[in-house]
């Protein structure tokens, strides 16, 4: 009879061990790509300063971070909280560890973050997330925005997804630089909330927002043919010159745009799109902005984002550092993806070899037939004890591929059988 | 200029990405070898109810467990906190899966824990640990305290520690037994503390702790026997029937521990003596128990300890579920033995290839260099940019063991030389 409540609390994740094998798998690959392609890992820790954490914040943000306090202490008096993201905690790494790091830093962060969200089916409190930087002291070249897109694209390709993967992308200079050029720049954080949206609800709904912030029809129709836009970057190009307006940032985002499509493209990135509709927010991304979707299941939205941004480190320093980078919501991925059933080979067991002796008699020699398995880079482990076979083997086969039963005549011959329980 | 502080909170591990690499290394080798012996990870949140920590905690523990509200919540009504060990959650996790879990439940768990410690040096707040346990329902085979002490002893060698680890084990029942039959019950308590402290105070104190509880000549001497015996199993065996004492709890202890010696050995784990100073600590524990350590750095102290204990999950189900396990406590490991220069290997530099374009119209075919190396399971970048090649040749002789430079004629001849900079 149970004591207490024993559930895990809710907005957490808890998995029976093959799911959590699976979890281990993607984790572990995403990781092994981000350090192929030359991204150095930190871990930073969970626990912050309250006054690093709330430096940046604010509003919602604030009010989600979980502060701690020992048993007894007051809360009031709490100067420690816990990691909302890894990028707070990166900026404050990268001014604090500055003079010892080699720039442009390539780094990667795969941990958890803590969040006070209302919780919900596959909305996490405590959540994984897998990022990507590419950091700058005073400059960074436009390559690492290529860098850090063709890593995420790598990652996602490695670890048995059973649907394609599409990156979606744009640059925040193009739609400065339209409403600067269309004299819009005042209606600037509208217009960016109406196409962040505009996915989301009906394409009346969009229009009629644009109506309500006083477009003219003029204007209405070109924001309208704008977000419409995606597809090849030479066609989305030309499909913004035919609105016919005119700005250096305009100019310079596009340029931007091309370039990077191009060098995707030459990276075998084939599955990358120009999309207008993508704005990844109201402010910190400066440039190139990305998101990830599974294309066949649209439901899902967006499964990876980032972008450039102009200045990590703003409110730890006045030195300049540019960046760009990328995160995977690992928790939320996999909650989805398994749900989904779009993993492959989700349900196998995890152990290769169980050594099965029928009596302890055996153990001595099982030992060593489990070792040579081992040495052979599998999975290995022997089943003791005075249960009967029977019960052995049953126990077995719930946890591994195949079964070597060691008997009398085993020890004798140093010969034994597998069997193959798939 | 700095304008807040950047320094990580005390109490906690942040390194330098060389460094990482090598925690990185020694987290992923002991994750490997757990797997390899038929562990199966699982992982229970870092949030936990407060009534399922606490249920078991008391005194001190109690006082460190470090409760987590939002920062409009007050402290008082707070009912989670952060998780200070792997053992409390999992007792929740094999109470709460009980039904989906197969039982003996050969488990592994690999991350953080939080304790509200004083912040010394080498002593964490935020904590590593690497756990293994075998858990049974009802009863558990003799075969998993091998087995727990053998895969632990297997994670230490594939590290690439520079000196050798040793185990030394006892059994719990031993000292029980021998107290029992000298009719010292009373003052049990008081003997395992002594005990437990004998290593760190000199023989004379130890001696005056055994005459301060009133222990007679004859007693006394005993003690002092028991305590000094360590080496081959037989020879302690001896040893302790030398002392004349009859009791069947004694009895049995000296056959577990004479049976787990001898299977160890069978299973090439030579590194392993019998130790009747191993006591780890008062209650818990009941049958084996044991502690690594390194020989030529006794100054270390225990390395990772374990045992075995006749009821994981009492606080939580009136279901006996019998385990033994073990612990590697890696923070604290690693800033020793890093502190000690102790590993191999642990100032390589991380990654295999930096590919360097001369100039931007080399990008292309630099990640096509860089992509080649990565299919033949090597790290590898591409340092691009417009600062000169001395610049960048420098960035990579920092962060790479080798460069390929790329200019108009590898382009053309699609060939490259590699520079080795080690």
């Amino acid at each position: 009879m149970k004591k207490i409540n024993t559930s895990p609390i809710s907005g957490t994740q808890e998995l029976l061990p093959e799911i959590q094998a699976t979890f281990d798998k993607i984790k572990q690959k995403i990781a092994e790509k981000y350090k192929a392609h030359g991204f150095l890992n930190i871990e930073t820790p969970i626990l912050e300063r309250t006054e690093v954490l709330f430096a940046k914040a604010g509003g919602d943000t604030e009010k989600q971070i979980y502060k701690v306090a020992k048993t007894n202490e007051s809360m009031e008096e709490a100067t420690e909280a816990l990691r909302f993201d890894h990028t707070v905690p990166l900026a404050r790494y990268v001014v604090e560890h500055e003079n010892d790091l080699a720039f442009p830093f390539k780094v990667s962060q795969i941990g958890e973050s803590f969040r006070g969200e209302r919780a919900q089916r596959g909305r996490f409190r405590e959540l994984y997330q897998c990022d990507v930087d590419v950091i700058g002291r005073g400059d960074l070249p436009l390559f690492y925005d290529v860098d850090v897109i063709s890593t995420l694209l790598d990652a996602f390709s490695s670890f048995g997804l059973k649907t394609p993967v599409l990156a979606r992308i744009s640059n925040r200079k193009i739609l400065k630089g339209l409403l600067e050029g269309m004299n819009l720049q005042e209606k600037a954080t509208d217009i960016y909330s109406i196409i962040d949206h505009s996915e989301k609800v009906s394409a009346e709904k969009t229009e009629a927002a644009l109506d309500e912030i006083g477009l003219n029809p003029d204007e209405k129709a070109k924001i309208l043919s704008f977000i419409d836009l995606n597809g090849e970057a030479s066609k989305v190009v030309e499909g913004i010159k035919a609105l016919g307006v005119e700005n250096t940032t305009l100019e310079e985002g596009l340029n931007e745009l091309s370039e990077v499509m191009k060098l995707l493209k030459t990276d075998g990135c084939d599955n990358t799109i120009a999309d207008m509709k993508i704005i990844r927010g109201l402010d910190y991304y400066t440039g190139t902005v990305f998101e990830f979707i599974l294309p066949e299941h649209k439901d899902i939205g967006s499964v990876c984002g980032g972008g450039r941004y102009e200045n990590l480190a703003e409110y730890f320093t006045d030195q300049k550092f540019p960046g760009v980078g990328g995160s995977i919501g690992l928790s939320r991925l996999f909650f989805v993806l398994n749900d989904q059933k779009l993993l492959e080979n989700s349900d196998e067991k995890p152990i290769d070899f169980a050594v099965v002796p029928i009596s302890d008699n055996e153990n001595a020699y099982s030992l060593e037939v489990a070792k040579e398995m081992r040495e052979n880079g599998k999975t290995a482990l022997v089943v003791a004890g005075s249960k009967k076979l029977g019960d052995k083997m049953k126990y077995a086969s719930k946890i591994a591929k195949s079964a070597i039963v060691i008997g009398d005549a085993e020890v004798a011959s140093r010969k034994y059988r597998i069997k193959d329980f798939t």
